[in-house]
């Protein structure tokens, strides 16, 4: 597979942008005429998802339908409608010597996925890696297979109609677990894997890969009020990073808030986001702030190095910025923290001392995401440092080649 | 050690590009200043390497002398004269909803450095980490431990004089192997693995750490003699390509000749290039091309996969571009190809599809240098694809974090 893999991704690496969009279109069309049969597979996944007793929220995660079906498709072709970073030159420069040297972005080559029951997932990596000439070999969790086959199938037909190779994107049907770790380690065809799902499957791919992988997507993420925040904008900032998509990494996990302003703020933060059916896990000076309260217990030895992925906030009182910022230094999985001060200093501290992929001034959590940055789209979201921080876009799938143009140049 | 590196590394981060200079002067400084512990720790190491039978090339490699020391002192200096790409922000924008968004380039964190007996090695990626305000834990090869050893001494006190922690360069002194193993899988701590060493070495690393890794420095390179190459130039750059330094990762391995000129041509490369000892493994076509020579052998099965790093030459004959690009494709480390050609669209298709960090047309493999391709500096020469590809100057040491600017932005 990785052979076949890195011979088409060669042939994708020189497809033209025109020919790779209409190629996009096409897999977009093709969930249209193709609907019967996803839907029909996906309803065999659910129903043996059902027997198996999968709980709701995975049932829904894995749930396609018409409408569905129909977004995927409008993704797609919002993924054609995005400039196509393969061939932009830059960094040129003439050397003292009359070489001509510059840099030219290239596709990385072939892209491993990994990934859980989520079939949009399939789609959108798919279209993403076409679009930047590269190949992909995926590998979803074996209760989604019957439905990434059957969207396996609109691929494959759109690359046959525009004369581009099927091993372009290419699918582990076997749910043999072994098969994950040694896709890990295919170091000689694939370029970059991908993992996309909870902290177990990231640390795996850590663990057992020889391939470059971008660990990310984990978020145990810091809002920390200042004595001089604006408290009648800190609340609906507060209450947003919570509320408004409990279950992603970029939502709030733990509030810090500095002693001058606890006994003002966080009765009001409780009464606010309670109502929203938040519960709070609060260190002894926060909790005795706020009195009996029911929403409110004590915050346990692992609840602020705990990611909720739901209506769960971590309260805690710090004695002024220093004590924020070690806290966060110790407890952050560097992804989004954000600062809410009107102290012109204090917030070019934070900008400057946390270590995170988005560091925030006045503003909530929730926009770490490639389309709230204007990317226009999003392959993950990257919490370790080399290569891509934070959301990547479509030039985070590519590489770049140095390109050197001399007349017989000999080196001295 | 890696907690000390990292939080070494946090003050580091914040140290003014002016401290960071002024250290790498005192560096320089120390290297004159303990000149003569340094070179009578490096004739402990030296005798101990002779007394072990180690072959003269690895014990020049290792040979420290007043003018060696000088030089490093001056490439130090050099660094501290380098821009610091600390701080830089790019990429800015001002989003539809208002929020403001930078990205800030900012030190990666804790280097770790795993190396050969080459004490200069020390000394130069401590300048170049230090200036990026990077901490560093080194673990050099056991022979030259009583040399390292002595630099660090230099370092820490060079560290102590700018009241710079002295753990934000450390050196695993303990000659026990797992350890390297051990360095390897302190992901909490450490932020990107260099090796700099063999093939054997990137392997190693490859396969054992759970830390991004910069994988490269092998380079099987090949120049691509087309049929409308100016043979005039040609023989220059081939003798350039393989002898003007036959040990390193950029000098040539494997001449490819287009069949029309491999009559005019091969006889007088090994004419030319067997004068100054270079030796050919020649494949059929070439070999009855040149007839009986001395300097000739016919080509074994691996020779076309061999890093040669000495004065010998593959040599191919190919019926076009085709078979060079097929041949590159397959035998290439990806590291640094040429083709010399006076025909246009040969050079574009040759630039197009050869999936190497650098790829020329009409030049020299040996330009593929930090110093060459104007960086000032190099860390390594990576042909991974991902974070940086081919020389990696400061720059490549660094990652960036996103900076968001609200006044209360919430997301709806």
């Amino acid at each position: 597979m990785g052979q076949r893999a890195k011979a088409a991704a060669r042939i994708l690496a020189r497809t033209s942008t025109e020919t790779k969009n209409a190629l996009l279109h096409s897999i977009a069309d093709g969930l249209k005429t193709h609907q019967d049969a996803i839907l029909a597979a996906n309803a065999q996944d659910l129903a043996a998802a059902r027997a198996a007793g999968l709980r709701a929220n995975l049932i829904d995660r894995m749930t396609l339908s018409p409408a569905r079906l129909q977004g995927m498709a409008a993704d797609t072709r919002n993924v054609a409608a995005l400039p196509d970073p393969v061939g932009e030159e830059f960094d040129g420069r003439i050397l003292p010597n009359g070489l001509r040297l510059h840099k030219r972005r290239t596709p990385l080559g072939v892209i491993g996925l990994i990934y859980e029951a989520r079939p949009n997932v399939t789609v959108d990596i798919a279209a993403l890696s076409l679009k930047t000439g590269n190949g992909a070999i995926m590998r979803g969790s074996s209760e989604i297979r019957r439905s990434n086959m059957a969207i396996m199938q609109v691929l494959h037909e759109a690359l046959a109609a525009h004369n581009l190779p099927q091993d372009a994107v290419q699918y582990i049907e076997d749910t043999d677990r072994a098969l994950v770790k040694h896709l890990l380690t295919l170091d000689a065809y694939v370029d970059m894997i991908i993992p996309r799902g909870g902290a177990g499957l990231h640390e795996l791919c850590r663990q057992n890969s020889t391939i470059p992988v971008i660990t990310g997507g984990i978020g145990i993420n810091h809002i920390f009020v200042d004595a001089s925040a604006n408290l009648a904008q800190a609340i609906p900032i507060i209450h947003n990073a919570k509320t408004q998509r409990p279950s992603v990494c970029n939502a709030l996990d733990t509030l810090l808030v500095h002693e001058a302003v606890a006994d003002a703020l966080l009765p009001q933060v409780v009464e606010n986001l309670s109502k929203d059916g938040v519960t709070f896990r609060a260190e002894p000076k926060a909790a005795a702030i706020i009195g009996q309260h029911e929403a409110v217990s004590p915050a346990g030895p692992q609840d602020f190095d705990t990611e909720w992925l739901s209506l769960v906030l971590g309260l805690k009182v710090v004695s002024g910025l220093d004590e924020a910022l070690e806290h966060i230094a110790r407890h952050a999985t560097h992804h989004s923290d954000s600062i809410l001060t009107d102290t012109w200093a204090h917030a070019q501290r934070f900008l400057d001392e946390v270590d995170s992929a988005a560091v925030y001034v006045n503003a909530s959590t929730r926009f770490t995401d490639g389309a709230q940055f204007g990317l226009g789209a999003e392959v993950a979201i990257s919490t370790q440092k080399l290569h891509a921080r934070g959301p990547m876009g479509l030039q985070e799938l590519t590489t770049y080649k140095w390109i050197i143009l001399g007349e017989g140049h000999v080196r001295s």
